[in-house]
């Protein structure tokens, strides 16, 4: 975990050009060791767990970022070379408490998943909606599928949606408010939805849990009294007959 | 279903000019196929069924979206003709998951009634003030009761609020916060009740179906054993009479 | 309550200069019958209820607002005359409905009475520090406590931050930030507490209606038949003794 | 308290250069004297309390809060003079109300710590890499870790994300969107997810406290009756025996 975090500040002091300049070389060869141990930890771990190692999904997790700063060693693509920084999410992996909320976002989503494809429905129908209305006169926001895609992304994030985009379409055709205000209210009103979904999911789960733990010895509690009250009156009735 | 995707993916196409250019022909006539489907598929459901075809909201809506992709067929206007792929929209009225989402959603509205209603009379009376007070000096976005209702909904976003609206109309009306900053919390406000009543909703909803299956076998149970308890008693009471 | 929504609907016509044009002898003519209505409900309302009428905040509302209504008609300064559109207001005294949402909001306000004076002083200490520090070069966004004020309250709503006032700000003091963003965190989790406590609030009443509906019912059920349990026994007792 | 709103609407009252032009030396006086009333009431207080004293958080607060109030006498820089309008924040150590809900705020953080500790490894990755890949072209937001740091919060408060950052990164670097779309998504789900947490936590408070006053009562009545009547059946027993 020290080599995670000792790591991390390297990766993060290479973007000073200064610091690069100074000690490029002692920088490389640590980051370079640094890397080495990661490898030769995964390497041990593999060793011990053989294939069970692949079933945790958190091991597959470590074993794709460690491979990620291998490849860019070998070509040198600055995209990749950039992505050697995700080794810090190694320290997710190794602190059991981020891997619980990471967990916890996980779990969540599959309950998500419907109105995921809901939106991702809405989405495509609107992009192909936006790019045969408005793609011939808007090359640049709605000229491709792709475009539009992005261009209804950041409506629906509210950002400039009005005065950046849709009061320029407006000039153009005067009722691109019909398809964009509706867009707004239905991506906006999913979200919610999505929102309160969570919401409800974990305060089930954390109602269950609490309640449980009381009222489950309650309730146990009066059934054996019960028994024990009818087993007494059986013995009453058993008394009398003798 | 598949027939759907495959259609999906077509009208996805079509926004392509290069594709449009090479396979125009054969992407019609696929589109045309995939309509025929839908339309053979409609016409044979409306037979079996018969009026009661018309009593299922979901059937009602496949019939509108099926119609409108006739429509454009015979004239040219190009909004219809985008309003196809709305035919895309037919995948949730076939996957059930997707339907109890949308069902979801329509069945929190009556309860939003009310709330809906007072913001659009909150909408109303903003925008006669706004077209009354400002509507001279700022033809373009308070000119009219629908521009300013534009404006309005634009505002209440909070998109471009300040630099792009009322910091302009604050050079002419100084006092024009006066009428926006409450606006904003008004509405803001009446938003989050929406949002705050959609979780409760959903929470009481979500709370009473989990609660009941537990809760109310563990009552009747205790019910019936006070039954059992008062019937010994009784048969006690009896015996000694004897 | 025909009579508003009617008024409603001319007060709105009147914003279109065409109209005003072509009807406006008529429109003023129906408009101050309307008034006319309003003043002679109100003064009977008055007559029957006498200083009663004064004890429901509902009727306070309405003789305000044709207050406001009457004052215009003696002056000519637009802004007043504008207000007139809040008689439609007198919608939500009259529909049940509208009043219990009004009335939900209304008692959610006392709750929320210490987040809002914390905001008020956040605010209050946010303007003055922004007003010392950026006052003298900023003078159009930090020149006196209310514009500082207004600034910060357009920061809170997170519109054009950053692009707009604070990235300027920084070409002049580049530890601005250190002022602005803290200010964003307070509001936006003061916002969030707020909206969390009224969640909580609505959840505890609506909690408390529904459970103890069926509750109450069960558990004074299972007193009372505790309590004849314990007769039996009594009776039991005092058989024996016989 | 009268004392410290007296002082904070001085302190307000000195962003007003014509207020200072005519009672400065008078406003100055009484600012001294405020300041004063301040460190004799914390001077008594600690001689009272003595190490007691710095064992309340509150009294901590008070003792930083005046001492900066000090600090600034002594040299004359503007931001430190600026800060004394924190004196201010002396009125929620007084008012037990305020006092309570900064103390919900602050009993609130912990159980985020694991959620922040997330946020702040996506920012740290995230600039890292905003810093290597666009650093080079994008000087002003993205030029050094601090920057792209600020430029990320930005983003992540979604303002201006996409027309003043995204789509001018996107014309040098066509796919920067595959960086920026995932980091608005997780971030904005972090965000999300700490709502959530905040909101199930205080419910699950509220929950508690409120079923606790009336179900502990109905069972501890339950199991009360209970007992006395296995009592009686107990002494019904005896009676036979005999």
């Amino acid at each position: 975990m020290g080599v995670i975090i000792f790591n991390a500040a390297l990766l993060g002091l290479e973007t000073s050009q200064r610091a690069v300049d100074a000690f490029g070389p002692l920088m490389l060869a640590l980051d370079t060791l640094c890397l080495a141990i990661f490898v030769i930890e995964l390497l041990l771990k593999m060793y011990v767990y053989r294939l069970a190692f692949f079933r945790d999904g958190w091991n597959i997790f470590d074993f794709v970022i460690v491979g990620i700063s291998l490849a860019p060693a070998a070509d040198g693509l600055s995209a990749l070379r950039a992505l050697r920084i995700l080794r810090v999410l190694r320290l997710v992996s190794t602190a059991p408490r981020l891997r619980r909320v990471v967990e916890g976002f996980i779990t969540a989503l599959p309950g998500m998943a419907s109105v995921f494809t809901l939106m991702a429905l809405i989405f495509y129908i609107g992009a192909v909606i936006a790019t045969k209305l408005f793609g011939s006169a808007f090359e640049e926001w709605f000229g491709t599928l792709g475009r539009s895609g992005y261009s209804l992304f950041q409506i629906m994030t509210l950002e400039s949606w009005s005065m950046g985009i849709v009061r320029p379409v407006m000039l153009e055709y005067p009722y691109a408010w019909v398809f964009f205000i509706p867009f707004i209210m239905v991506t906006t009103f999913a979200v919610v939805n999505l929102l309160v979904g969570l919401i409800v999911n974990s305060m089930q789960d954390a109602h269950a849990e609490e309640s449980n733990a009381e009222t489950d010895s309650y309730r146990s509690e009066i059934t054996a009294r019960l028994t024990a009250i009818e087993e007494r009156l059986d013995a009453l009735i058993e008394q009398k007959k003798d």
